[in-house]
């Protein structure tokens, strides 16, 4: 059966029991349906009883054949609450750009899924909808803004806030607006990002209310006037109107898993071209009503892991208790050289080759001081050999490793991964940070560099170099930074598989993201608009006249 | 007390107590929080009982002073309801580019408005995002189409289909996107429509069943081959996932008055560039499950009403049992030359020149056999004598005019209204279609011209006469014309009030809607992406750190 398949012939509770596992009361949620909700903000301002536990989930780095880590944190979760510990699953919500071109869904797999699973992969509570209508209603109050009087000076050419779609769409990377003549606008060149990419969405995923809310979103920086100073959202009077359209997508989502455990999913940028974790409200919502709130960053550790440690836990206020890195065999032989078409035959060199990938990734979860476990996700073509292999190396490295099957058994599939979960979330730890913010900004791109991908260090483009003086001058020296790097490899080079060393990351660009509160890098090549592939998903779907659902994973 | 004051003030009934009024059982609704729901589908699918009542809302052309045409909809709603007939209100959904640009909301006002007004007049249940989301899906895919192996010939300069924003962006109305080289996407110039302006509105609001509403999608003209020839989305084989992105908006909306009338909103095509008619599936719903529907068109009977009777009647298979057209002194008074400032002021002269502008739309009515009865909403600034000319005027054309005073009063402000529609709707009439659909696109665009603006005729560009030609050799002579024209005139030009007589109208231009089942005619200077004003209501949004708005309306 496909995962839409056994998600269809699922049964869901109502969601107003799921609440109740978790002592919400039906005032304290908005139904969205019978089995989604909006839960009230309250949670996210109370303190958080400093013994409920924080898991993060992360991962290798992502191969074609896929890790299943939302597979293995689904299970994870039901399995604490198989030991009858009051547990919530905390994940960002998918962008339907790669849901209708080809990553999929981000809703676990198999008898590990979080349901609704096509509301969750397609609109789900607008959440996504309504960052995109903010940021383009932003964009559009700038340019009507400097066709009229243009109090504030701003250059037509400095403007940096882009338009936003949730879709993979290449021809909107780089366009011409406003042309057609006097009264259609100011013409200049601009594009589009993908809406997970938005500073919005990270100004959603750090904000703890309305008011934190708004005041990030008036610090925005629109761009600059033509004496090259600033100019913020604040200083153009738009910052209550963006957050009126934004105060329901703040609220976190209730949903659940396939097993009726509890799930928050809510805020969804991308950890490859944003800070890649789900929101600090979901995550301290979790933390006030659960025993166990298991979280996830997205794709690797250098990515999703690093900016939620960097980034995200210190506006949460809370380090995780313990790390789970999600690896498999065949992912692993990937990264070893072994090719796509060969990966179900056991090979113990190519699994060699590619066992210093799943270390560099403990490596990096060890130097935070987060206690970790490796989560073996299991495939038929496993061979004993290979996993011994992988368990031997982890045992000589003093981590234990753990084979999970998430995807066939559910929470049954993953009870000894989370026992060993439980252990190390109740070891003492000492969590150390990267970087000082108050370090300058080369030197945080450093440590990034060469404390969690393995390289040399940060070279930086003649433009980044010139905007590091200019973000220093306007006081930004000090936010911490979010690289943006392709997922598939420690470097910013996709080809270079396994774990590299020897290598600079180049920064080609700096974004200031003034009201999400850090500065972005963009490396290599990696771009903020996707596009779609040559035979999108979107393509291979369908729909009977009741209205079911074929293909959609 | 503002709109907005009065509708937080105000208590509403849980949404399923709502429901129950009309039959609909927990099953039969989605809820939405707790004061919106979906409906279901197997309500607009049934045949409604001949003697359940249909009720048409039109009015004169709008004036910057306002008619409030939504007030006096929603009070006679509650009239009904009041006089103890079942009553449901089926009205569209507003856009959010007026509401924060100078419109303001469509849930009418004072104590004759619609719940909750702050959702609806923002993102409501999400039908606009998820339109705007396929809109822009089927763009990217048939982009991404050309960039790849394009079997289908598609000639990039030809591609008709535009990606769309619920939002007033003026500098989206002319754009080049695909920039940046190789990998980028074909160059190609293009732009941005209003959402609300989409051929998957209309196609939403016409559509009966998911099966309808995919046979339509996959009927959609994207554009053309290099050989001329039109290229459907069938023919690219991307209906089905368009139609995924629908399954949910395509359900009508359930909400709810003041006074607690059902009110069904759902679809929102604006009726100066689109059909301007709530869903054909709301207002079947509301034919099975009410005595009485009450529904509108937009704008004057020059826009909404003919596209009423024209399109959407025939679709829904029920011709209005009466109609109602809303009039206010102070609109008359504009149309009649008086200034804005000089509206409070009585001016008997200004009125009668004014009058042949309601007598224009009762003339629309009337030729297509439909009873009706004026509605003259009150203001305090109207004088005796004023109300008197306008009674006396009517009652001179046989016609009923009754004051209403549904912003202060509500329902009971109503009454009188209601009792007339009663008289008016049980009274045998026989409908009388405007055009046939088989007769060529001149004659129709003409007979829309001469019967229903009272001008000469409809003068056509070269490319407008190209196209019908060619449409017509395609095999879309035989369909319904759906002309794009300012609401502030019954001419193309806005500045020509009252009831001109000697214009001719200027079709620059048509856009084939296949899908939708008609052909659009662009004339004068109207644009299908309006702008923002200088001073946009956004900037006069307030929202307290308790979630509180201020100044939405």
């Amino acid at each position: 059966m496909t995962d839409l398949e056994i998600a269809q012939q699922a049964t869901m509770l109502p969601i107003k029991e799921i609440a109740a596992k978790i002592g919400l009361t039906e005032d304290d949620i908005e139904p969205y349906g019978n089995y989604k909700a909006k839960i009230s903000m309250k949670f996210e301002q109370a303190s958080p009883d400093p013994a409920h536990k924080l898991v993060l989930v992360t991962s290798i780095n992502p191969t074609p054949p896929g890790e299943g880590k939302s597979t293995v944190l689904v299970g994870l979760g039901d399995a604490l609450s198989l030991l009858e510990k009051k547990t919530i699953i905390a994940i960002r919500e998918p962008s339907m750009g790669p849901v209708m071109g080809m990553k999929g869904g981000a809703t676990g797999g198999g008898y590990s899924q979080v349901m609704p699973m096509e509301d969750i992969n397609l609109h789900f509570t607008g959440d996504l909808h309504a960052l995109t209508s903010a940021n383009n209603t932003l964009a559009a109050l700038i340019d009507n803004y400097i066709q009229r009087d243009n109090k504030q000076d701003l250059d037509p050419r400095r403007i940096i806030w882009k338009r936003v779609l949730d879709i993979n769409d290449r021809v909107l990377r780089h366009t011409i607006t406003g042309l057609g003549g006097l009264s259609q606008g100011i013409p200049r060149e601009t594009g589009f990002d993908i809406t997970a990419a938005s500073e919005l969405m990270a100004i959603l995923c750090l904000s703890t209310s309305i008011a934190d809310l708004k005041h990030r979103i008036g610090k925005i920086v629109v761009g600059y006037n033509h004496d090259k100073q600033p100019v913020t959202v604040a200083q153009l009077g738009f910052e209550d109107s963006i957050t009126i359209l934004l105060k329901d997508a703040i609220k976190p989502n209730l949903a659940q898993t396939l097993a009726h455990t509890p799930a928050i999913i809510h805020g969804g940028p991308f950890a490859n071209i944003a800070h890649g974790c789900n929101s600090v409200a979901a995550t301290k919502t979790g933390l006030n009503l659960a025993d166990y709130t298991v979280t996830e960053s997205g794709f690797g550790s250098d990515l999703g892991a690093e900016k939620f440690l960097d980034i995200k836990a210190p506006v949460l206020g809370k380090t995780p208790d313990a790390a789970v890195i999600v690896a498999t065999v065949r992912a692993l032989k990937y990264n070893g050289g072994q090719k796509l078409p060969d990966l179900q035959t056991e090979n113990l060199d190519a699994l060699k080759a590619g066992l210093p990938n799943l270390l560099h990734h403990i490596e990096n979860i060890q130097q935070y001081g987060v206690p970790l476990v490796v989560a073996i996700n299991h495939f038929v073509s496993d061979t004993q050999a290979e996993l011994d292999l992988i368990k031997d190396t982890c045992a000589a490295h003093g981590v234990t490793a753990i084979l999970t099957d998430s995807w066939a058994k559910g929470g049954e599939g993953t009870l000894d991964l989370a026992k060993e979960v439980i252990k190390k979330a109740d070891q003492a730890s000492t969590f150390t940070p990267l970087y000082d913010d108050n370090q300058p900004i080369e030197d945080k791109l450093d440590a990034v560099v060469t404390k969690v991908y393995g390289g040399r260090k940060a070279v930086l483009s003649k433009k980044a170099q010139r905007q590091i003086k200019q973000f220093t001058e306007n006081g930004w020296g000090n936010l911490p930074i979010c690289i943006a790097k392709t997922q598939y490899s420690l470097s910013d080079d996709p080809k270079l598989l396994g774990a590299p060393s020897d290598f600079d990351i180049n920064v080609r660009e700096l974004v200031p993201k003034i009201g999400a509160g850090f500065i972005v890098a963009l490396t290599g090549n990696i771009l903020t608009m996707p596009g779609l592939p040559k035979e999108p998903a979107a393509v291979k779907m369908h729909i009977d006249d009741d209205g079911t659902i074929e293909g959609l994973f």
